[in-house]
């Protein structure tokens, strides 16, 4: 029932800088205080809650952090997750959540709230800024699995690219890659501003509005839809997936990255308790078994759908062929 | 980060009644959805959710509470602790950690936020209303060291009586008890109402305002002070104490019920932890070590202040004399 506490604490932690500044040296609440710009009493009971989780150590009145903190939570760290916060914590979805209740009576986001698919939802330019950190890894062996360590000349059309890493990982391993970003307007000024940032604005093109239809161009190679199809019931995908194939070349492949539990819906973890976001947040989205899937891009007129466990990742790609 | 989920989860299985259902029989999804007037859809992603996390069970589509979860969430069950969802996630106390940043920015709660000591802060209803279940058993132990095991003639002063049953469970077990309830006036309506429950009626008076400035009537032979220092700065807890003393009888005593950490402020858990709540709640509460309470009393004049653990709960007693 106080969990809230622990999601509000952290995230403070990070708005503030509390574990960079201790991974500094700045380790007492007067120096917290100072490097923080906060209260010492702000700075020590936060701190104390952190030691009391397991999660910072204390010694008269210094703080240190434990390896796993220092690794994720210390903005000097290459593993650094903290801009996570940013949507894990973002005040749309804490709101959905707010209405939860409602959400369970209804089967969907309450409507009092605004449902991520929304064309007009904001969230999404938070997920862009904050999620990188978390699909690094994901965007890595998809790319690798895109290209099959061959660099043949290939389009990828990337449906709601958001930050874009999946589409930039391909290109950065593959010079003869052309990437296509859709996503709504707002959200592509930050895949813009990322492909330039990566070197790839002159291999990166972009559709702007909904993927349900939009012109999508084509024909591709490989379409990627990571992190997309949790958020539509099962006949609006295949729906989605009947446009995807029609703008695949024959042969074309389509990657898809989702939370996809067991077949009992209650493990993994991850996946499992996943579906509860997309009670919270949308009309009619869900954690999608395998079986779901395979049988979603069959009824999209795909010929195959196969399921790969992604290395140090809760999420799964589905490789179907057209 | 993700922490918050748990939370709002939870208030929506208790909003429902998702776990006295599952006890009830109603075991699966199209079951939970009729007797939860929820969709189906709602109950089976929550109920899954719970199975996730180990606080139930799932065997096909059909649902089991694990013991803990049978004896704390189902409304049948004795030991029954959903009602402190009520208070623990109140908007009030969720907002208030929702600007946490700005809490431990300001060392206090947070200036878009209505403090818990405000006159005019309506949280205390909710937690008349929902935090007996957490109490009883603090309440007969204190009940006991006020008594001894006596049925001499005493009138006892509840400050902050909120539902209490503190000052009830005395005068149930000493028919010569008499108890003043003091409390904002809108919060001595349900005080009232559970004298009436309790068959106290007789025995139970009430004195409406703010405890550092109302006339407190006595003298008294024992004050209780549950749950109530925490708010307030050591500055003010002495001058609220003073006002006590000056209230008790030569001889009298205060019984205080705290969270109390260790001296190195980071263990046990709860009381540790508590201090973050406080920061952003209150203008200047703290969870307070048993060091600086015995100061807080001497400085009040009270002559000694000892220290007694409760069994099977969290809090603390301190019994001082004047």
């Amino acid at each position: 029932m106080m969990a809230y506490q622990q999601s509000a604490a952290l995230k403070a932690a990070v708005d503030l800088e509390l574990f960079t500044a201790i991974a500094e040296g700045h380790n007492h609440p007067a120096a917290l205080a100072q490097r923080c710009h906060c209260s010492e009493r702000g700075a020590r009971i936060l701190a104390d809650f952190f030691v009391a989780h397991g999660m910072m150590q204390k010694d008269g009145q210094t703080y240190s952090l434990t390896p796993d903190t220092n690794a994720f939570l210390n903005k000097h760290s290459p593993a650094y997750a903290g801009g996570m916060s940013g949507f894990l914590n973002a005040p749309n979805i804490r709101r959905q959540f707010d209405a939860l209740t409602e959400a369970v009576r209804k089967g969907g986001v309450a409507a009092t709230e605004e449902g991520s698919t929304a064309s007009h939802y904001d969230g999404w330019v938070d997920f862009a800024k904050s999620m990188e950190a978390m699909m690094g890894m994901a965007a890595q062996q998809i790319a690798g699995l895109v290209n099959e360590g061959k660099q043949e000349p290939i389009t990828v059309l990337d449906v709601a690219a958001s930050h874009g890493l999946f589409g930039f990982s391909i290109a950065k391993q593959n010079p003869n890659a052309k990437i296509v970003a859709l996503d709504w307007a707002n959200v592509l000024e930050i895949t813009k501003a990322n492909a330039e940032r990566w070197g790839l604005a002159s291999r990166v093109s972009t559709i702007a509005g909904d993927a349900f239809t939009v012109d999508l161009g084509g024909p591709y190679d490989v379409i990627l839809l990571t992190n997309l199809l949790h958020h539509f019931s099962f006949a609006e995908n295949v729906k989605l997936l009947q446009r995807m194939k029609a703008a695949l070349k024959p042969g074309g492949r389509v990657f898809t990255l989702e939370m996809v539990p067991n077949e009992d819906r209650v493990s993994p973890p991850m996946p499992a308790t996943f579906a509860l976001v997309m009670l919270a947040s949308t009309p009619a989205g869900d954690a999608f078994t395998f079986a779901e899937f395979e049988s979603m891009f069959a009824a999209a007129g795909f010929s195959s759908s196969e399921h790969i466990q992604l290395e140090a990742s809760p999420e799964t790609v589905i490789l179907s062929r057209a």
